[in-house]
């Protein structure tokens, strides 16, 4: 069983439209709506590797029950007064979003209340993720705390954030962090300049930090481990919808971690052909089976020597 | 007490961005949404200029429990999967709509239902309006057959719809239709050529309506009815946002029929003042008290000569 934790879900609304006109009244053609957020969309990659799972996370009595229609067991604390928008508007041409801000919580205990939550399942669980941003105003040590909680249950825990509860989650001794590019750079300024942001990721493990699973799109991933460092990736080009393949690589990840014995380079060629079929499937949240199969075994992986990791 | 008629209720949702990029990403500033479709803003109305209303029509429990929030008194036939969304996009430079298709009915009796709570209603009304556009699939002859209750009844009507429903709708004996330039455009081809509209407005009449009155933007209004024509407008210039200022009109007219006898201009003047009263007020659905007390005197009527009303 995998708990995944989403702090900040949110109902992923696309529209299709022939062309976006600023200015103008668009009919939209088609409307298409589906319970997200990056945890919700670990929760459905995971159900589709074959793992059980059950969503904790912030929400509402409405989201609940879109969940309960999806079929993605869930135990939410209903602390929203509303679950914000994720609106992608599709035109011919572009493809032009609007993320919504979450609402803030409507009780001072409901980050206590999930910390319970995710305390009362954390001993049937091989595996935890806590993904994404926060509802308006919640205290940005939230995700920390919440990897506190799985590492003292030694219950292997995957954070994806960004900013200030990433800044915090990295302090959580035991924890694995998957920064995209982006994050790496915000929490490590300079991190991109360096062809492969090893140093970057290295300097994280001195806080106690169990791994860093860097991610950096056609470039495949990046592992730095206290047992060793390795890079993986692919020559085979996916074209398709690049929204989620971070959510499809954290299920791959805490997948594997969630098996032990790790096998760090096959937890790596993992994360690189799920990804792939995270951006060959039509939506967020989903991945294309076929495309994780013929990616798979054409990943290459390769141990990278301690004095280049910890250059 | 007047009914409105909702046969399409949206949610209307309004995005604050510093200004609408396409193919970015766009993090919203501010998000507004509150209840809405043409009959819902006639009732916000109604409920301004001092009536009393119940709001009749289509949605679903969450719907209904936003319109009690507001303070709206209504009956709902609970027959729609989902509230459709109407979206505007606030930029610095331009505003944006996107209007969702409306759900389908989820059961063939829904139609037959809403009919029936109608019914129940007529005896404790003095006047229905009907407004806006059909659940997708609906018959198109739902609001003629709405319409028709309300004249066995001996209960003033008003009919705000476009296209096909409008079309049935004008068949309908004792119906007053509230048409603008572009509705009326589609319903009589050639109408907008027509200096005044008036001969378009009058061969309705010839199927029985009781009276046409054509909104006409800035240029005022015109009423064709059964004992003359007369035109008001005022030279009073309202800056603003002109959505909903149809259903302000549609608010003054019904207001004025459900308290016969009518005087005609002094409907008329009531409408021009209302309807520009609306585009003063930020919101759909709202009207500016103070603009439409500033207005009203201003506004000039004219009988129109029977020769020019039947050219």
């Amino acid at each position: 069983m995998i708990l995944t934790v989403t702090p900040n879900p949110a109902y992923d609304v696309t529209y299709s439209v022939p062309r976006l006109r600023p200015g103008s009244v668009h009919r939209v053609a088609q409307v298409r709506e589906r319970v997200g957020g990056k945890g919700i969309n670990v929760a459905r990659v995971l159900t589709q590797l074959g793992e059980s799972v059950c969503a904790l996370g912030f929400g509402d009595d409405g989201f609940a029950a879109e969940l309960d229609s999806a079929g993605l067991p869930n135990d939410l604390v209903r602390a929203l007064p509303r679950v914000r928008r994720t609106l992608v508007v599709h035109g011919r041409d572009d493809t032009t979003s609007f993320w919504e801000p979450g609402a803030a919580l409507d009780s001072p205990d409901a980050a206590d209340a999930l910390c319970e939550r995710l305390r009362a399942r954390i001993g049937d669980a091989d595996g935890v993720v806590v993904s994404g941003s926060l509802p308006t105003g919640a205290d940005p040590a939230l995700p920390a705390r919440l990897a506190e909680i799985a590492v003292h249950a030694g219950v292997p825990v995957v954070v994806d954030t960004d900013g200030e509860p990433l800044r915090t989650a990295a302090h959580v001794p035991g924890v694995v962090l998957v920064p995209n590019a982006d994050e790496l750079e915000r929490l490590r300024p300079g991190s991109r300049e360096s062809a492969d942001c090893l140093g970057a990721c290295a300097d994280l493990l001195s806080t106690g930090v169990r791994a860093v699973i860097a991610t950096r799109g056609a470039d495949g991933v990046v592992a730095v481990t206290h047992d060793g460092a390795w890079r993986a990736s692919s020559d085979v080009r996916v074209e398709g919808n690049p929204t989620g393949a971070g959510d499809a690589a954290a299920a791959a990840i805490v997948a594997r971690l969630s098996a032990p014995p790790v096998d760090w380079p096959a937890l790596l060629a993992d994360t690189v052909a799920t990804s792939a079929a995270a951006v060959a499937a039509p939506v967020a949240g989903e991945i294309d089976p076929a495309t994780r199969a013929r990616i798979r075994p054409e990943v290459t992986e390769a141990h990278v020597p301690e004095e280049t990791s910890r250059s």
